[in-house]
């Protein structure tokens, strides 16, 4: 029996006019080749809906799995989950689902959930959400496409979900803890904490906020009991 | 007037399956901005004829240039050159010019011309060759399609020479000296050639062969006097 095949749609002006480096294809390269799935054919398109919605529904109907990156964020330019609506014919709108999760987010900060960012919560009809448990705005699966951020470390983290669950093992469980300190204070007690948890996974992801470090400090594992256990333990460690 | 449009098309299934990193898109990406021409597409294929010939004649409709990466080498898998052809509909063999361009190459290294490495001179019908200053094996264009190499070294000096053709600017002549010492003895002294020879580019692509270190120091200008001048003092300076 053959591989299952896969292309990718890496969507982004800034990646075609060379002011970013894209690092998504790399990892899918590999995520993929990993889980046995081949990936067949990339495709990088401009910020422009006829590109979009045409290269979204060549892929479709060629290969049994298309993921896409970037476009999902808050800005105008963003188009890509109206565009995947598009592609499939189905309707659009923000969802309340998304849009709680986006709303508890930017309270929790104390952040305005403006205009702007409700765009994140727009999930074309009949997707499942994908998971980000670095920054909330969630990605979309329909059918066999799965709709990706363009942020390398988002990526990553939606792209792990994403792939426990095509290759038939137990979807993962996260569990996201905010630290308030630099990567360099993290990095120590985190590598014992790694050795000691075998069973789960931890991610760091760095942010600077109003001139702050800080990073989300990610569980995952398939194990709920272990995630709890070890983010009880990743608590103490870094409670003040 | 708006810019002209441009797509690129990397070949090579060590791209898709992860084990490489493309560096190439990014390049030209950068290059292309520089120049005035819009890329507005990429697409990576495998080594696999459909795929090759379909995305040939797909982009070069599309767009007003279309560079290629990869599948130029001596081995079985590399059938870039001849799926252009069959894109094109034009017949494809060894050509005399590129033949002795390579035959010279080996000859002066005590390296044999042998079949595989007779498949490098595999030109289409109409295609004018595209200089490789760094390792002779030419790529070639063939009406709107630049046909190019995956090693970055040497497709960032035959992009050079495309560029310089298609900005309207006077064709690039280039030299290269070979200097069997590592580039940590080349640099030091290449530096000071390049800050008192400012009208002519001086490039450095190292090489390892059995063992050995050594570089093809390229170089690059408008004014072919410049040029030999410049390689004389190369040569002074690199002697023995």
């Amino acid at each position: 029996m053959s591989n299952p095949t896969a292309a990718m749609l890496v969507i982004g002006d800034e990646i075609l006019s060379g002011r970013t480096r894209d690092a998504n294809m790399h990892h899918l390269a590999g995520q993929l080749t990993e889980a046995g799935i081949d990936l067949k054919e990339v495709r990088i398109v401009s910020d422009d809906k006829t590109a979009i919605v045409g290269a979204v529904n060549t892929l479709r109907s060629q290969y049994g799995h298309v993921f896409t990156s970037g476009g999902i964020g808050p800005t105008h330019d963003d188009i890509t989950a109206d565009c995947v609506a598009d592609a499939f014919g189905v309707h659009i709108d923000v969802r309340d689902d998304a849009r709680a999760l986006l709303a508890a987010h930017y309270a929790s900060r104390g952040m305005e959930f403006n205009t702007a960012r409700q765009r994140m919560a727009r999930i074309p009809d009949g997707a499942s959400l994908i998971d980000n448990p670095v920054s909330i705005a969630p990605g979309f699966a329909l059918d066999n496409v799965y709709v990706m951020a363009g942020v390398p470390s988002v990526f990553k983290a939606m792209l792990a979900s994403v792939l426990a669950g095509l290759t038939g093992g137990q979807p993962l469980i996260s569990a996201t803890l905010r630290v308030d300190r630099g990567e360099g204070e993290i990095a120590g007690p985190l590598g014992i904490l790694a050795t000691k948890w075998t069973e789960v996974t931890f991610g760091s992801y760095p942010f600077q906020i109003d001139g702050r470090y800080g990073a989300n400090i990610v569980i995952r594992g398939q194990d709920d009991t272990k995630v709890q256990a070890a983010l009880q333990e990743l608590r103490g460690i870094f409670a003040q």
